[in-house]
């Protein structure tokens, strides 16, 4: 049942967010921008016990920055909105004297939340507006195709694989679930995808992945075999400090988006550091 | 005897800023990258109650920071350095499932006094180097050289017409040796400072703050009434927190460096988003 609505959700929203990523403008900006929200949303919700004022909170400032950095892409913004961010929190505890020290840390949590999915969806949003970068205008859509067909299959297969074969834990102390097995299927298909795809759409004579070499995918699937379960452990070790199971409900029989995401938030900044500083070297 | 050393490290130590200020290029970077390393030192050693360790991670983390900042000044290389950052510390935490939460809050602190201490010390730098930016080499030393005189007005002037005059308390609950009479002292002399170097340096000839207006000095110094004090009282609420009177000794004297410059990491921003964003407006 579980397994249905999940398999239902994504047959429905996959090809909308696959649509807003291809158009790019407008509709891919909105889409990260409410990525980040609702991310952010959920998070906050793990760290501060669903307080709705924090929750609002949250969100209103991630609908700031996001919306400073599409229009003043300059370093300058960005360091002033940083620091901004942080005189705002501090200003909050030292002009109300009462406010406990816990909360003051939580408050920090909140903003290790903020830059940790603020740069992954960053990084997406910077690959696809990145063309002028690149000298050619779909490079980073493609990179960005690469990224989640190696990053789902990664979690996809590592997921099915253990289901079914998984005998080994992979390590008690910090996965109940996670197995030898899992992680070694994941890994084969986290390469193994991209390549069928590729090598698939050349044969038909569809360029998407046209201009990724066999060693782009090997230098983005690699790391990302590590990357991706590593960040699907993050986000359950943040959630087991702060006691819950899910990140959310927002999409049916997933949990929540930080919980499909949280793979793609590490793997996308390995991609973005790939792509703009390795690549060319 | 502790007003002579402050008076006399003062004395030693301007000079060489200024220098260096002055002077830009590579002695100006290392002043810059030496004070974000010494301040988030001391931050550190108030957050994690000197505990070795964690400084010399700080003070690591810094100046790669710093260094990654003025060789690579794109926004994607800082949306990977903050994304890499947080990653970093999520592993450590995932991968040492014994380490407690409250380390975890702790080191989400020092998160926040890295962002709020770089983004001000990169302020300044920025200001100094946007030289191509403004069109005109000099305009953003003039503008460091109001931010100081400035700042620094506000500091010492307060410091001492509360001394001298203070009877009334601020606030008893935020601070228990501010006045009302060291605000308004620090107050006035925020804007008569500036505004009585540029006419007598004008009357010498020496155009140090030559293109700067009345208005600039005006819309920068107004503020600086107000986020000057609080910029110390945020210091000496986190200070509180963790129960610490000074923030070192680096300084003859005078405390800490942190404690020197806490007024001036949050001035250094609102001048930044000044110049940069809405002198021209």
């Amino acid at each position: 049942m579980n397994l249905l609505f999940r398999v239902l959700s994504s047959v429905t929203l996959l090809p909308i967010v696959i649509y807003l990523l291809w158009q790019g403008g407008t509709g891919f900006s909105c889409l990260i921008m409410i990525s980040f929200a609702v991310s952010l949303f959920e998070y906050t919700s793990i760290v501060m016990n669903q307080h709705r004022g924090w929750q609002m909170v949250s969100v209103l400032f991630s609908l700031i920055a996001v919306l400073l950095i599409f229009y003043a892409t300059s370093l300058v913004a960005i360091v002033v909105l940083i620091g901004s961010l942080c005189f705002f929190i501090c200003v909050y505890f030292t002009l109300n004297p009462d406010l406990p020290q816990c909360l003051f840390e939580r408050v920090c949590v909140l903003l290790l939340g903020f830059f940790y999915i603020g740069s992954g969806f960053l990084s997406i949003y910077l690959l696809r507006t990145g063309g002028t970068l690149f000298g050619q205008s779909d490079l980073g859509l493609q990179f960005i195709f690469l990224l989640m067909l190696a990053t789902f299959s990664n979690d996809t297969f590592a997921y099915f694989v253990g289901k079914w074969f998984g005998k080994n834990p992979l390590s008690k102390k910090l996965s109940a679930k996670k197995t030898w097995e899992g992680f070694f299927g994941g890994a084969l298909f986290t390469l193994a995808t991209p390549l069928a795809v590729k090598a698939l759409l050349a044969s038909m004579g569809v360029m998407l992945l046209g201009s990724i070499s066999i060693r782009d995918i090997f230098f983005i699937a690699i790391p990302i075999i590590f990357l991706a379960p590593l960040g699907d452990l993050i986000e359950s070790r943040i959630k087991r400090f702060y006691g819950f199971k899910d990140s959310g409900r927002i999409l049916p029989g997933h949990g929540g988006l930080l919980d499909r995401v949280d793979a793609l938030l590490v793997t996308s900044l390995w991609v973005a550091a790939y792509v703009f500083f390795l690549r060319a070297v």
